[in-house]
């Protein structure tokens, strides 16, 4: 079956098909990733270059470890080391990298958009690892990837997003594809903290945790970069802790089945408290485990443009 | 057919003979660096060290897909990471390294002559990717493949390098390796950028870009590096964009098969203008391309020192 | 024949026959090391990753080869580009790499312990590769295989060494390594340089090089880090190569057959001399072959938990 796309730059504009695809590919290729199972030469001679404007350890790994179990070689080009420095333009840059033939681009940048500009100007691949406020779309494909499997199903589900959601790309590409998948989703935030378009969105609101903790059947939970703070948005850490921090003693008022997601990096002790990270709900390192299989599942569908076989 | 150097430093020491062989065995691994064709066997079990003393991504990344490409396992020693800092001198890094026994070190270093110091004290070979101002023999070698690939030869052609002569490793590799081919050198540039030994090098020399623009067949164009600026070197950038800056005005004096050549990282809209640079004459793209196939033909040459079969 | 153990975090807690184990499988690699042989897929589809939170270029490079020759495929997550920046907790950065399903995790850290901390919280196989001023078993483990490559045995062997001891992780790791194999050890530094346990520790302990140099059959040689100058725990740097400096002058003293050692970054002219450190009786460089031999061995026998079949 063929898969006819040649970016990944947000979820928004993925159909609930493309969506179930990469999920039921990743699900297939999980396995790859434990111990046991060696590395698949399905990408062997393929190359993946890492552009990251940002600082990254977490996915710019885990997209390093889903390539290398597909047996492609991979390439990391960081900001300081690269010739920006010697004053030429981001594009020449790309155009240079390019030559060098290469199959994927993943890019994260600061301004929203860049992605979308690189993948109409290469015949490679591009795959958004986050710019700027805008998407994230690997790290929603995860986080859907993980509540389907603990769940069995993404529609029908009430999924709450607490936090920093206007700064949040996690959260708008979660919002994109949550809803598409027929969960409903209700946004939590101070209003500070809430995107200005959140009317426009197909979601809920809510200023109040307490209120609407008890539909929840997935909570997640946003970081809280506390740069936000000195920008006047919050009034204190301590304070964002007591009413919108996710703590033993609010969890008690969720339901017994509900599932605590984090994208990370976590500050503990003030959007979630350490007991609740590392407790019996929380599905933290299954969404890291699960994303080297989604980025697995990305690559090899923009590369081959089709689906793999289903395993005997 | 044997190949008998261990090292490649200086295109000055190659004769005629070992550029052709170079560049003949390019073209025949060319097609590698195609994006349908799988990586080749070639180096698995060989170990490529990239130390560069200068910030590079072009030049280091090309060294890098060229020695993947022919599977051979690679290792990058940055200067601001490496045991230097801890006092320990360059010889023992190098000696250090050598003890783990690697078959090929790419070295770029300020001091010019250091590739050839560390060559005559390991057994490993040693490739110059620049030094100081003296050479860059690999840009040379993929200036020259550019040339032969969109002309069909070097011999008799004339080549005009424009610019920062004074400080260019590239044009000197160029000069060298041009003239023994038999092309014709011209060098273009305000007196204070031509090296003082300009007289004794067998090319033609000229102030006024547009006297020598219409007999080229080929116009390399340098980059300017902007801290000349400061050094008394030049007027302004703008009023050197103006005399020597390649702009569509100019190019009209100039051949209409002309080849514009530069080696990266350009200034765009001071040594050349953004329509020249992405119009119709520039092979500029086509240089970063080869520059992977004739990385991939030295590593094969000098860890093998023998030219590869030709392909049925 | 199974080796069952998980991690390598010391080579206090190893016993004698556990040495022997790795020093004979790390024999039987090491001519994987040599440039002729190719590289084995022994480890093949195995991960590997290298947290260093001190810089090291030796070490670190040392490991990555080791890996790459077994095929694994390695991953390098630098302090300063890693989530711990935007504060995350150091378990936190662990417990997201291995939900990423890390074979190996090779450890550096400026805190003694670390390495042990997280091997009790992960599945993944951990190497202490030097945690403070504790331990630094692989280094210990690869003089150890020097001196028995040179010497044939380590049973009955005399061992000086001579230098800053008292903050010598590499010192502390081949006393317990050397005593348990049956060498005997002597200690040679100035009262400020011995370390507070020394009385406590098997071996015997002078100030005095001249006395004790004649009976050594291995003097090694520590790094001398010139920063201990300022905090009074020297005269000078001049006084202390006066002293206890090696050079050919002290060397007259000892036996002709004596092997001098150095963990590296040397010092030259400070705990060694130029002459020495290059000399007919230094094995300095074969303990750097012999680094990628040992951890070899220990990748294989850590993540294989048997001692591969002998050949032939």
């Amino acid at each position: 079956m063929a898969f006819v796309r040649k970016d990944l730059l947000g979820i928004r504009d993925l159909s609930s098909e493309e969506i179930q695809t990469i999920l039921d590919t990743a699900e297939s290729l999980r396995e790859i990733n434990l111990r046991e199972i060696k590395k698949v030469p399905t990408l062997r001679g393929k190359t993946v270059v890492h552009l990251f404007y940002e600082p990254s350890t977490r996915t710019r790994t885990s997209f390093d470890v889903a390539a290398k179990r597909l047996s492609a070689d991979t390439y990391s080009i960081a900001t300081s080391t690269s010739s920006m420095v010697k004053g030429e333009t981001f594009l020449d840059t790309i155009k240079n990298l390019e030559a060098m033939g290469p199959d994927v681009f993943v890019i994260r940048h600061s301004a929203s958009g860049t992605p979308h500009r690189i993948a109409a100007r290469t015949s490679a691949s591009v795959i958004n690892a986050g710019d700027g406020m805008h998407e994230h779309p690997s790290q929603a494909l995860l986080d859907m990837l993980t509540i389907r499997q603990k769940r069995g199903r993404l529609e029908g589900l009430n999924v709450l997003i607490v936090g920093d959601i206007a700064h949040s790309r996690v959260a708008r590409s979660n919002i994109w594809g949550l809803t598409k998948m027929g969960a409903h989703v209700t946004l939590c935030a101070p209003p500070t903290l809430l995107p200005a378009e959140a009317a426009s969105l197909p979601v809920r609101v809510s200023h109040q945790l307490d209120t609407v903790l008890g539909a929840a059947d997935v909570i997640m939970v946003l970081r809280l970069q506390k740069e936000r703070q000195g920008q006047g948005l919050l009034p204190s850490l301590r304070e964002y802790a007591v009413f919108y921090g996710l703590d033993r003693k609010k969890l008690e008022k969720a339901r017994d089945d509900v599932l605590i997601m984090h994208p990370g990096p976590m500050n503990r002790g003030v959007e979630i408290s350490p007991d609740v990270a590392d407790g019996p709900h929380s599905v933290i390192l299954d969404q890291v485990a699960n994303g080297v299989a989604v980025r697995m599942a990305l690559l090899y569908l923009l590369v081959h443009r089709e689906v793999p076989p289903v395993r005997g």
